[in-house]
């Protein structure tokens, strides 16, 4: 994730970092070119293209405007929803700090718990973002994180170990009826958050939709030209780049967000908020805090 | 549904699995063909066609555009809310896997209420796929599949079964009021997503809007040609494709979306979601876990 | 509603049922033979209309179809929330027949309960649809029907009965606190759903939408023609009565969707639902459950 | 709030209640005048204007139009917000009414508690409007309506002595850590609706938006005929006032909803929902319920 | 925030508290600026330029208008979603009010936790918008403020430690599990408030966004004079700087709205709604209760 002060009208054009234009250069340039070979052919040819005009485009224009601005705002949906269930996990974490608090007499039983609830944090973005976190989970869970990571869906194991605690705690009578209500509901909102995740993680947008908007706007950059060479003469390749820059630049930018747990410029910051999540527990339970993620060159991980 | 990396440019053009092309065809090959017909006609006859302009055309393609785009909305909504649903049933089948693990003592007890709510998943996918499932339930609940089957709603005779079996654990005091009261929430919730996997699979798109939409479009495509030769001549047939294609495209997608319950290639993938359901309770129960359903050429069932 | 297979290509142009042209023929013919008369009057005085462009109709059509298609999107949302709060009550009925199984011990309170949760389903219909349901509800409840019905509002006179019905239950020990709390959750959701009800039937779109889009459908119509004429000639009457289908069908359908308890060919299957309710209940008292709906020619009421 | 049947075609242009015409015909004149001016100007003068054409206004007209669409959207969320609110009032009321009766069991403490209720949506309907509402909340709460009216915020001091009555019930043991659990939840649902309706109330839409959109709207009119001229002639003020009728429409149509809690003909009907209350608790407490509103020519107060 | 009765016509055009234009006059005059210049070179040098005509600018200026109408609604959204945000604080600290009226019988304990909810108010306020209320907490809670301030997260420590307060009376059965149950929900709501703020404050709308928009229409209006200044001539540059005002101007309240804790004239009024919060809670404890906050010049900071 970028986080930046508003770059300058120059700067504006040369910021590289976050940009989907480097990944959609070739599809520029590439248009651009062959639009300069379509005059070129037509200027030599003396070929007359006074029967191809702009105005079909406009209707399909605004079709494709339309089409792209829909799939656009379904792929922002995906990313803030995902921004919004690691939000929840935050304060799902810091619930269970506090509740635990009132309720878990014994500091070794609540503490185990709560670093579970980090190893959590960590499977789960592993299993988002397909890393290996066992190093990262040792850090609170020690060896158990090998075990947890032998399960076939390592997040889910460590909630069902966190539920296994508080029903061993219940057994034991260290917590009443009521406080294992009030930790069940963290753990079934924690599951939430994870199936939540799972879910954009593994549907993403139908294929179909991709296929249709993309071969639509092939089809219309690879035509572009054609029409605006009899009125826009040499002028042509500069339109279908430009052209070519909104469509596939927000083509690419909706296929940045609907994937939102990767490690690209625009995806979410999942490391920074596992140390946030850090930071509550250890504040919670006393000990020293690891200070916030710091980022790098204006880049959260 | 499609899961897949992104295909290249070429790959593009000629990916077929998943793409709503194949339905189309006869669609865009009708309209291109009916356009050259058209093209000949005027060119034979020497028609004087540029009274008819393609001015009004872009009024009612805006329109046309508008309402498509918005009916695609609703489809793609309701599949995604669908999703959703199946999402939330992941968890809630894990939160009760979780919570009994602390409230039920006597462990046949438990694994007889997970064994149906595994066969409660498949129970609601045979009534939204209209399939038999008697035969995968058995393999959870027994010979109990067949009497499950003859209820006039299945699934909801499983979230009863749970009921009475809460019921009879509360009345053999095996349970306490509270944790009577969470499994119940438990139940509440999994008769929720059914409520609102029948609701969606129950209620189509009011009828009138496919008829409005599809009427105007079948009339917009037969009248272009006639707006178009006197511009585009013999380009004309490629505009008409091109535009039938983006209508009728958008029009497939959102007829396939709004019935997110079927088999077809962007319909939802309820196989693979029912066996997250069973990992994650074998894996609680401390059994051999199902290995995770493997895709056919990219494509979950 | 409406619920039937997709119609082929020809049939499409002459399925009359559920769609909204009957409703919106005479504005269709009306404006063609307007425009006829424009472009008659046009030719006989040789009147020179070059200065009437198409260019303003632009304009003004975007701004049109956008505000309609708003206008669209809010019917539609009523109509969708409509359902989903019957929704909300097929499950909230399950969910009582369930959760009463563990808690009211005595067989015949429970019964007299379930019956008056199905007596209140038909209230509100009635209450929705202003047809009287005395009938139909005293198959449930018996003579208490009439009282009922003498109630200012029936519906919310039934969770009341319910009510009193826990309340005097928890007076007799019948059931405990959490029971008591269970059932009331169960009540107060039911009254949400029948507020929602009240809300969106009580509460038209604001009538100043529908004037101003209705006031300047029609003078775009009006003028439409006037604007067309030069360039399209003849077919002018042709496209106003394009234009004119593609506007009013919208704001006709919009209008049937605003009102989604009515009992039009779009509007909700209240009768239907009502039956789910009947068959959950039913086989959740193990006594013999009536058969679904059949629809009557693709049509549920 | 404006309840009544779709007017006819010609009634469609007479109705003046609940239309925005009466508002904004100054503008409508005022620019059709302005536009008659110019068509006078450059008749007289015979300045070339054909340098001058619409394309530009196209354009801009779009932009313009997706905005106030978005804004118009935005107001009416607002007013639906806004009614969803005082729905949930509606059944939170009724809520309170029914549990009590289980709860309670002294019928003057009961009455009390739902008399405070009803004085608290007359407070919360007083604040919104401006107006005194000590006289109706007297009807309920007697002289108390005097001191809550002293309090800084009514209706918050309403709920605090609801609060405060349940809480003495807890101390003299009338009713249980679950029954006052019960009554807690319904007020604090109750403070909720309180504070939305604070927050709609108290927080316009940014107002930079009503300048940038009223700003481009007056420029754009007062541009338009100087652009419609050379094409449209004599034409030009006809279109001119009807694109101001459609811009301006729409602007005074988001104003008035965008301030739902106001007194106007597209307002919330407040009064009308207050009584729909109080019958709710009349009819609980057994009393005789006083009528529903009836509408004065179509509208709710 | 800026809450001002809407000004007349001639006011509209020279209100500038709360508008954009002072931030983008220098767009508005530099490409105006450009236009006269470009019109000026191409009159001097009487080049042709009838090869560049506006159509290809429509097709980017309608792509161009949605995504901006886009990113503005989701700016929009954010904005939204913090007032409610801190609506919902509010209500919650009037819940915690009512709600220990009942159940903290130490009016020293209840009047502590009071005072630590308002303390969380500003210290949420100071860390969304990186200011010092430690001198304004301090008026809450004395010198505690100092040793809040010092944890790396200053509002998550107030919630721990309104927890351990509630954890404290437990212990000491001066609250009964219910009891503590209430005031834990009402403490994980304040945490899930405090959360949604930070990941409103912490996560921008994608980055990648904003340069694509700002981009497309820096080039679109650096390109429009050309295009124009065939057909539009000398009025080439009023047009230029009208699209760039209407492109600039939401662009610069999209970015405004973006970031809804700042100080900004279009910013959430977050010293306004603390004041609503003492007001409140000052009422609940029958002290004397602060006024509101009048605005400066229709200013509520």
């Amino acid at each position: 994730m970028i986080v930046r002060p508003k770059p300058g009208v120059l700067a504006l054009f040369f910021v590289m970092r976050g940009s989907v234009v480097p990944r959609i250069l070739p599809h520029i340039l590439g248009f651009a070119a062959y639009a300069a070979i379509i005059v070129g052919v037509v200027h030599i040819t003396r070929l007359d293209m006074s029967g191809f005009s702009i105005a079909p485009f406009g209707l399909l224009g605004v079709a494709l405007s339309i089409y792209m601005g829909f799939r656009n705002n379904a792929a922002y949906d995906r990313w803030w929803e995902a921004r919004k269930l690691w939000g929840q996990l935050v304060y799902e974490i810091r619930n269970l700090a506090r509740a635990t608090n009132g309720l878990i007499e014994d500091p070794a039983e609540r503490r185990a718990l709560l670093m579970e609830s980090l190893a959590f944090c960590h499977f789960l973005r592993g299993q988002l973002r397909k890393v290996d976190v066992v190093a990262e989970a040792g850090k609170f869970i020690g060896e158990e994180a090998h075990a947890v990571a032998r399960a076939l869906n390592g997040p889910d194991e460590l909630v069902r170990r966190m539920g296994r605690r508080a029903a061993e705690l219940r057994r034991n009578a260290a917590i009443d009826a009521i406080g294992y209500r009030i930790i069940d509901e963290r753990l079934a909102t924690i599951a939430a958050v994870q199936a939540g995740c799972e879910r954009i993680k593994g549907t993403p947008l139908p294929f179909a939709y991709t296929l249709l908007l993309q071969r639509t706007a092939y089809i219309f950059c690879l035509l572009l030209p054609i029409g605006l060479v009899s009125s826009a003469g040499w002028s042509t390749p500069l339109f279908t780049a430009l052209v070519a820059y909104t469509f596939f630049g927000l083509d690419a930018l909706s296929e940045e967000l609907e994937e939102p747990f990767g490690m690209e410029a625009n995806d979410l910051a999942l490391d920074a908020i596992c140390r946030v999540c850090e930071i509550s527990i250890f504040e919670a339970l006393g000990e020293k805090a690891p200070p916030p993620l710091a980022p790098e060159r204006y880049f959260y991980s």
